[in-house]
């Protein structure tokens, strides 16, 4: 039988009735001939509860015990659903990380699944009839045997990866929106669910800022080729409507030259003023923020005022922003600025499209678009199949609107 | 290094405040010089939350997926206290049942503990002097490598469980109370804390219905002659105070002939009247109950007044009580009775001391007071060191004061 990885976030299983609808939409899915595993997440608000606890006994934060205490959330929500699949008559049984096993990295909190091995999961497929309920977001380390955590939205990779493991038809994601935007609907409310997108430009959508998946099971889903279908889990499981099929390139018939719009808030300028223009001078600044362990994104470099220096710009997580400048400054003597300006009050808007490799000139016209409306772009960056700018953050909505426009994706 | 098990049940752990409360209790025993294992209940509340949204899902009651959700609440716990001990500077780590491992039966919700491996945990002392922090209550059953939980109050099992395994010198568990006291001090104020008493005395009061300790726990510690120490986890831990230690008989100084008085009101009294009297009779009544999984406690054989047949009185547990009638009813024919009549309001009275066996006409002393008192006695029974009277639960009281006073418990 064909088998298919289903996968619910914790808004949809935040109470034992979302839980039974949860039951239905599985129901749905066996009744049409699939073998099924669902991957839930813990009952939304649980997971900050404990977090909250965790954060409580200790300052130290030992991240062991951090996803002993964390991953109790997932437990709790595996058995629910087995219990509510078996009182609709649908044979079930729960899987912590620890008894598939989900092996993964020694990085507790944040661990990169290493392997799986369904050979349990699809014993009970054809032994025993049953669905696997699977705790999302959790493994072990299989060395000490102590249970790990993938970190923060870690369930779809969870999905992602077992959908692999199994060889399964397709991966669906149930979430609270519909499918994948051209754009954030908040703020372009003409912005369209797209039917279908290749990973490659999911990918760049998620790095980008799209929220509706984690990079890291995108990359997943794009490395093992496996075609993932984001949904809504609030529809009549019934009458399931449709979502947005995440599958190859050469799968999508129509493809636009951009495909979406995104932004992201998280990112910080730093500009160093009058830095001495001489070989080297990037390592100096840059290495020391590598060792710290500070991803720098947009980079531009444009000669001072003075002819004889030049003044560097780059952008760095807001989360990492004030790490940053403490870094700089402990180096200023061997990097030579004269001085550090920052802001945090920037965005980066990002184009996403395939269509880019095929098409000149797509930015060109975008940077047009944006300096007729007087917004000023700080920072560019490009590559194959997308293109972002940093502007002043009070411009995001203006921005994204009228990228959105420009490359026809508004709704008729 | 002496070893110690220490254990804190659910009101014990109840907030994040309260564990750091635990955790200042085990680094006394630390900075004393033992090697400690701590057991750790749920947070008082949690598993009532957890069995609630299992029967909302689930009338079936799958009992594999009910010990999934419910075990989750000490796993929590075990990774909050390490964190607090760490918080301290005491080194901890926690361990769920299936780590360490602790073996059950497949009795999923209410498995028996058939072995500890007590491996890890005296490497955890030995090699990286670390506390272990054990999570109560649940264990795995090995075959199968799902989770098992060993019914209600099973934490203290898994304590005194553990102590046996490592070969702790003593197993300390915490409670609200302060002790086993003579009998419940909501009764009778005079009630004082022992000091000490007999594994035997313990077991008899536990099963007669003191609810310091689970029947079972104390089995287990009778059985391992693990001295048990039951202490108030609300003292303040650079002062704490007395408790009542269970250990052997020979180790107590002075004995006492009544050590405790007991109450129970979970016994519930059925009366067959007009039974044939013949022979095979108690057996047409008593094994049907027993394949009903019932237990009958005290039996009590009278001539009817018709003088050719018998009245059968019995009690069976509370809970029990509908079920039996309704399977008496069933085997009406073969048993022969004219009529079936219950009571509910009953309570056992019980009077337990090991000095019962050098001492006669112990029991006899006490039919007299409560027959001085106008209580009416329905059944008795007797044993080596304890015996029972029923009575109507309205002289409860004051039967339990009458007996208390009669054998010169009442502090001064």
């Amino acid at each position: 039988m064909p088998r298919l990885v289903m996968k619910f976030g914790g808004t949809s299983v935040a109470t034992v009735d979302r839980i039974r609808n949860v039951a239905r939409h599985v129901k749905r899915e066996i009744d049409a001939g699939y073998d099924v595993a669902v991957v839930v997440s813990a009952m939304s608000g649980k997971t900050n509860e404990l977090v909250g606890w965790v954060r409580d006994a200790s300052s130290l934060y030992d991240a062991k015990e951090y996803d002993v205490v964390v991953a109790s959330g997932e437990q709790v929500t595996s058995g629910l659903l087995a219990l509510a699949l078996q009182e609709m008559g649908v044979k079930a049984r729960s899987w912590q990380g620890w008894q598939i096993p989900i092996m993964t990295s020694e990085g507790h909190g944040s661990a990169r699944i290493a392997a799986i091995d369904g050979t349990g999961i699809l014993q009970g497929f054809t032994q025993n009839k049953e669905v696997a309920v699977v705790s999302g977001f959790q493994g072990i380390h299989q060395p000490t045997q102590r249970i790990t955590t993938l970190g923060r939205g870690g369930s779809d990779t969870s999905a992602v990866a077992l959908a692999a493991a199994i060889q399964a038809e397709r991966c669906d994601i149930y979430t609270d929106v519909d499918g994948v935007y051209t754009t954030d609907p908040r703020i372009v409310p003409k912005a369209r669910r797209l039917d279908k997108v290749s990973y490659e430009e999911m990918l760049e959508m998620a790095s980008l800022g799209a929220k509706v998946l984690q990079v890291r099971s995108v990359e997943l889903a794009m490395m093992h080729r496996v075609p993932t279908y984001v949904r809504s889990s609030f529809d009549d499981p019934a009458e399931p409507k449709l979502g947005t099929l995440i599958c190859d390139e050469e799968d999508i018939m129509e493809q636009q030259v951009v495909t979406g719009i995104a932004y992201s808030r998280d990112e910080a300028q730093i500009t160093l003023r009058n830095v001495a223009d001489k070989p080297g001078i990037a390592a100096s600044i840059f290495v020391p923020l590598a060792e710290a362990n500070i991803n720098v994104d947009m980079i531009i470099q444009v000669v001072s005022d003075d002819t004889t220096t030049t003044d560097l710009t780059f952008t760095v997580p807001t989360a990492d922003y004030d790490r940053a400048c403490a870094v700089l400054n402990e180096h200023k003597a061997e990097i030579q600025f004269k001085d550090l300006q920052g802001a945090t009050d920037v965005v980066k808007v990002s184009a996403i499209g395939v269509g880019m490799r095929s098409h000149a000139g797509v930015a060109a016209k975008a940077f047009k678009a944006l300096a007729d409306k007087g917004i000023n772009i700080r920072a560019i960056t490009t590559s194959e199949i997308k293109f972002s700018v940093l502007i002043d953050s009070a411009y995001t909505e203006l921005a994204v609107r009228t990228l959105h426009s420009l490359y026809g994706l508004d709704q008729a």
